[in-house]
């Protein structure tokens, strides 16, 4: 009834999109449809390729996010998501074209971690996001050290999302995305960041059991409470 | 970028609107984000419940459902999707509030029904699907028999629906559900229609396997091919 109306801004990549989904309804404590937010999506395809345009000179996501930002606003919704952690490297601009408040996925991760009290953590994210040192800035200050992939560890990252989630293939070979992730755990990560929103599907499809923490799961419990509904 | 926009009305229930996202991704040919089709979904929980309209004189749920209908194609949606077999009852009065197709859910599952040449199935659906005959309206002269759940057999069927998957209760217990669908399998039935799109989620939570038609995966299919997108 007085439950705001969750807005998602999506396409980034479309299963990412319906894996938030599922766990905003899944994490909400209610017997009924009634009982759930209103929760309205922009699967926005048409946004350019995030890493592209960071680190190889491509064109600028944000005039297509901004599109989805108005759209989700005109049909009601009063707070928004963006299930893609490369694209918070955006997120003062998207903000700032916002007439809602936009929750900010990295910071609610950083939170989560906090509350946890880990110390040391792997991130796992695509170039893109490590290389502008998005979530390093998010954690400056916070006392827990982040480590990332080396060299040939952080391609078989890009691996995983690229030719195995985006691409849709379930036989995807993803032992040298699970060594990338035993040598972050060697090299003493307490936890490892599922900082690519397909990284929980890819743990999901390729059967990976390593400890982690789920940003887009951080997230829906962060709308979840924001938009006043009681989570599980 | 020629590629149809989809549009979701969604909420009834949330989960089975998800489900429904989930199976477009899944189901489409794509190799990147950006070869999927944009998706815009109103997963609108202000619906009131549709079986209490049809049986118990409760509130309408259409004016709800037209609302979504002009917020879809206000964000530009070119085709709408109906993820509600109940709802299919009042498919003429949506389609007639609609200025773009309306896919036909349930005429989509006698259509891959007939390709697949069954002729006699079961009906697994709720109380308002089953009392107002909109699946044997449907059917008739297709050629097929639709066999329906006894007494006490229907209601284990509004069991798992409303007291397993829509109150996200993952420890139901489905033992009877699972004899309803064993008796229409005795009957004679060579599959059974997953007439509720909670059903394909109760056979999934729930770990059941009988032969059985998705009337969700069918509607996404349709839809990707009404998108002018290639299906896996």
């Amino acid at each position: 009834m007085d439950k705001k109306v969750i807005g998602i801004i999506g396409g980034m990549g479309p299963l990412a999109t319906a894996d938030l989904f599922r766990k905003l309804v899944l994490s909400a404590d209610a017997k009924a449809d009634q009982e759930h937010p209103r929760v309205v999506i922009d699967s926005n395809t048409d946004v350019p390729n995030r890493t592209d345009a960071l680190l190889h000179g491509g064109p600028s996501p944000v005039p297509e996010i901004v599109k989805s930002v108005k759209r989700l606003e005109s049909i009601g919704a009063q707070v928004l998501l963006i299930p893609c952690n490369t694209s918070h490297c955006y997120y003062d601009e998207i903000a700032a074209a916002a007439s809602v408040p936009v929750l900010h996925m990295i910071e609610l991760t950083r939170e989560a971690l906090r509350e946890r009290g880990i110390r040391r953590a792997g991130l796992l994210a695509t170039d893109g996001t490590v290389q502008t040192l998005v979530y390093q800035r998010a954690f400056q200050g916070s006392g827990i050290e982040l480590l990332t992939p080396d060299g040939a560890d952080q391609a078989a990252v890009m691996g995983v999302i690229y030719e195995g989630v985006k691409a849709g293939r379930f036989d995807y070979d993803a032992s040298a995305f699970r060594r990338c992730c035993e040598r972050l755990l060697a090299r003493g990560a307490e936890t490892l960041i599922l900082g690519c929103t397909e990284l929980p599907l890819a743990f999901e499809l390729y059967r990976l059991d390593y400890p982690a923490v789920d940003p887009t799961l951080e997230l829906a419990l962060a709308a979840l409470r924001f938009a006043g509904c009681r989570v599980k």
